[in-house]
């Protein structure tokens, strides 16, 4: 059984890496791509600034390049588009009967809109009827994944909370600059430089994972309620977003309970064997002088986050350094693996139910 | 009046940067070079691989290099020798009447040692009388400045812990690669990556700056009762040590007042005009993406610390970046700026003093 | 005697460092700036992205930043222009009255502009009148210098011309990031790589050098006859043109001549002493590895330009590798030498004279 | 039918890339690991600072590592010695029955020995005969692959020469830092800079590629009869050497003739189907920019050569830029290849004669 994909903001970063990570996918066909005006009608080959090391894989290259609204010739979407356009965007992919599995930050924090991290928060995709019923949606609905930072600090939380319960989280992440898109940061300001600063970034860390470990209660999400400072600085990495975390827990653990906890992480994708999971969701590293942004970020083709230098903390109780690769498990990664989730679940529609809505939309 | 210095280590990457803030000193002249045998012997243009942007200073690459140790013609020496062999050397040049004003880490911690930055803890001087006694040292004696992340983090700190009291620090550090000498970080090992991991770093960030702050009493430094919890990082920067620092307060402040704490900070330095001393010892930045390494790194010539960033904390209290020139106000510069604070007390002897004791020793 | 300096296209990277340089110039005063429409109207403070190292020089950023179009009260100006529109711009401030000394491509070939480099070819400063003659200019001209990458070269070419004669020229370029301006190269594309491709500029680079060294000859130049081919590439340095090299002489000359004849090279700046004039226009390297962007490029304040590795080509006579600076030598500090060597040449007018023609424009 | 493969100088990079290159190899199993004194006697994985983004392959890490020195249990030993020690182990092992398969210069010129690419010159390898008689060698050999930077440069100058002649070449180079192996260049050397200079590296590729282009005839290798002027340089790219170069051509060609002629090329390995050998050896860029190291160094699996921006010469006839992985096509991937081409043509000694001459030997 195949499902056919369309890719809203195709041309840009996350839009290439959801073409890569769907290249060979054993259950995903691309069948649609779209972009802004400006690319439409052209072929993809030809809109694109293709950025990555690995050609466009065959017969991409080669389709149309279509306007950024429904209607389109394909199961459901992964969105990918910028966040000046995606809001109102995605919401008529929705109510047009297309489930929209999104990378944007946009509809994250809705609180009908489920924030999915697979191994994480399955559950809250619970939230989808409430949502389809609240919002006037027949078939389509929104599912969202977090910000690239965030995933892999959720990630690294998860077991901890789990196990020990997680009451305090200081974090400071050193980011690649491929999190900026293309052209993004200037070479002049990133060459042998760190800029302290990227807009929004700490303040969706500071929240998107409470709502990520938060509980699914009553049809609504239940914050967690530890807090989490977050300080944000770029880095001249091209990928991977490196974080030195600090973390005071509700129960006491020893630095072994700690590490065996991340080690032993699994979650839904692995037990149902989703394509894109990886085997270790975790990986910890024993050598003092990892992870490393580019030695680690391809571990589990870019899907298991890395975690090293556990060691006791003098002002919390543990510290400890998360590497993740934000344009594959932080986006292009995240959303797929969301898709298979819910593809897994029955989630996403037959196709011929899309087709004979569509059919039925075009007749009207 | 003029002193001469004599420069141990004057071959690495510290003495290299002594001897380009000695050129064109109008208090110090540099009268001796001394490094590892290997040199010895040659000339210094000979024998070192110099790494500076700017040429030898004229009349120091005729110098001789000469064995590091007494007795050397000269008044006071400066300190860049290799902590593997600084602790007995130094303490065999403070024995034979010099005073030793010294960048490394061997004697920093030794309870009777000064570990002084001039703008923030000049009264740790009066240690030396005890030191010289307990130590049986006739003239000379032991001065220290601190590790170079040490410095930009203790003289943040200071203003804030005299106007509100410092309670806890949490800090994370993004250190450049000239903090590890030369050849010191492989290129393979730097490029494209973050190295979450300098050996050592960590345990002197947490106890340096409890020492600098401490409250001198009764001839010994009674320690700063704060907390510190670092992780260090090692990024492609070349010079400039960054660090995104979270403070807890003992009293309440506005972060105006914290602001204005900072920017408005002055010290011995500034009071006595000493020549390194820059006009602002801390620098408050106000626009959102500064200090970054390369771009405020030299400012104050090397010797002004930047602040910016300062808003409030989720956890603590407050947030903020702080950028130290670790080679300069880090390194070379705080000694000399030392050296200079000696002079001005009148704590370095007097040159026909040391040159009597000199030929005394000879004549033995 | 000071003359009134106004700066066309004061906000981009090459006026920013026409700023630097003029900052504490013994005959320059910054009067006037201009840019385009965007940033008119605005204190220059407001309307710069300053990228510089150094802050904006007292007193600039409080100067009102004015539309790029005569009339300003100023002596002369500099052109820091876009080459997108600085070509009529540059004639109107002409026309209008101005000397104009231009760092833009536009009016460089023209056959009556002077394209100079003050050490290599002053006496083409005698195609003004011509020039003046032929497009109606009262009192105003156009001066140009060299594209960034082609002064390195012609500087070199120069006394090895004189001497020997030079036949053909073989160049490959390794260019700064700094060269394409802000924002630039993006740093996804220039992070750990290199570009092998600058619009435009291998075309510069093969016929610039032959007007530089032609020969003034009737009012008109003649090109210089030698070949250069030339390949151009953009690698991850911030700042410095290093050029591989070789040439084929006309006649024979042993290493050691070739390497005196650089190194003894002088012109007429450093005769007349002009303010930005470095002591040696070209510094020749003993050390293997020599000249590097990093290391070499400040050499005589950005204003010498280094040439290294001389030896013999098995295919033509010599090889050697040449570093400019291609910010100052190649574009700000070239644009200030020629205004310099104007001045000294009585070419620039008489502050009243322009006053008065202001004043008799603007009654008019 | 599978080889017992030994390493030589398997801890070092180029040894970690044939360990790489080997992990899934259908002819080759990774049999013995010989490095240095130090290291031998431990187990791979304990001895090795693995440097490489994927882990050690499963199997590998146990292996214990032995002296460099016969005997060993494998069918042939590929080389990545170090060039200090390289000459008389290599030398010992074909004494002793090992086919010597070399990535190191030592014998690279030695006139019985074949330097080879699989695509340019596999009839080099009837020199096997002549070798092994003059040399007394019962069962072993010596054959080399070129220089990293020479690979690239004779792949593309082969097609070239073949359909039109080479005269002349001129090639700069931009090489990665990888080609200095580990630690190799400094990160404060490397950093935001250019070295000009590579120790020995001009005189091998104004050599070895006229060897391996040059005319097998009786026995003796007659070089061809070109001139080549190259000089090579050190950039901050990891991976990947790109070369500018130029070239003469004995019989008049077009562009189009000559892109046509490098995008065509296929050789020997291709035809065999070898396992390592990619679809094309040659890649011809149409984009403006490209090849660049980054983006294309791993086309063909790192096997493939690069070559684009293929444009007249000025002084010569065409100039173009070319890419080669320089540890993949231009060290471990090259001796892999090579011992491939040796397997097919039944040069690699069945596995039962070694081990008999072994027991032979041990017998003595």
């Amino acid at each position: 059984m195949t499902w056919r994909v369309g890719i809203l903001g195709a041309t840009g970063a996350v839009g290439q890496k959801m073409i890569q990570g769907l290249a060979a996918h054993p259950w995903f066909r691309i069948a649609e791509l779209a972009a802004s005006e400006r690319s439409s009608g052209r072929t993809y080959a030809d809109a694109v600034r293709w950025m990555q090391e690995t050609a466009i894989p065959d017969g991409v290259g080669e389709l149309e390049v279509k306007p950024a609204s429904p209607v389109l010739e394909c199961d459901f979407v992964l969105s990918a588009l910028d966040s000046s356009v995606a809001g109102p965007i995605e919401q008529d992919f929705a109510r047009a009967g297309y489930p929209v599995i999104s990378n944007t930050r946009n509809h994250r924090m809705d609180e009908d809109v489920p924030l999915v991290i697979p191994e994480v928060n399955p559950d809250h995709l619970n939230l989808i009827p409430r949502q389809k019923e609240r919002r006037g949606f027949a078939n389509g609905y929104l599912v969202t994944n977090p910000n690239c930072s965030t995933v892999g600090l959720a990630m690294a939380l998860k077991p901890l909370d789990d196990a020990f319960g997680v009451a305090e989280v200081f974090v400071v992440t050193m980011q690649a600059l491929s999190g900026a898109g293309y052209p993004g940061v200037a070479s002049l300001d990133a060459m042998e430089n760190v800029i302290p600063f990227i807009s929004g970034e700490e303040e969706k860390m500071q929240t998107e994972p409470r709502k990520i470990l938060g509980r699914l209660a009553q049809n609504s999400v239940q914050f967690a309620d530890f807090k989490i400072s977050a300080q944000c600085n770029r880095v001249p990495v091209i990928d991977g977003h490196l974080e030195s975390v600090s973390i005071k827990l509700k129960k006491r653990a020893s630095e072994a309970e700690v590490s065996e906890a991340l080690a032993s992480f699994s979650g839904e994708p692995q037990k149902l064997g989703l394509p894109t999971a990886p085997a270790h969701p975790i990986l910890v590293s024993s050598e003092a002088d990892r992870p490393q942004p580019r030695r680690d970020r391809d571990a589990g083709r870019g899907m298991s986050v890395s975690v090293g230098r556990i060691r006791p903390c003098p002002l919390l109780d543990f510290k400890f350094t998360v590497l993740v690769h934000n344009t594959i498990r932080g986006a292009a990664g995240a959303a797929i693996l969301n898709a298979e989730l819910l593809a897994d679940r029955g989630l996403l529609p037959q196709r011929s139910q899309v087709g004979a809505e569509v059919a039925a939309r075009k007749h009207v």
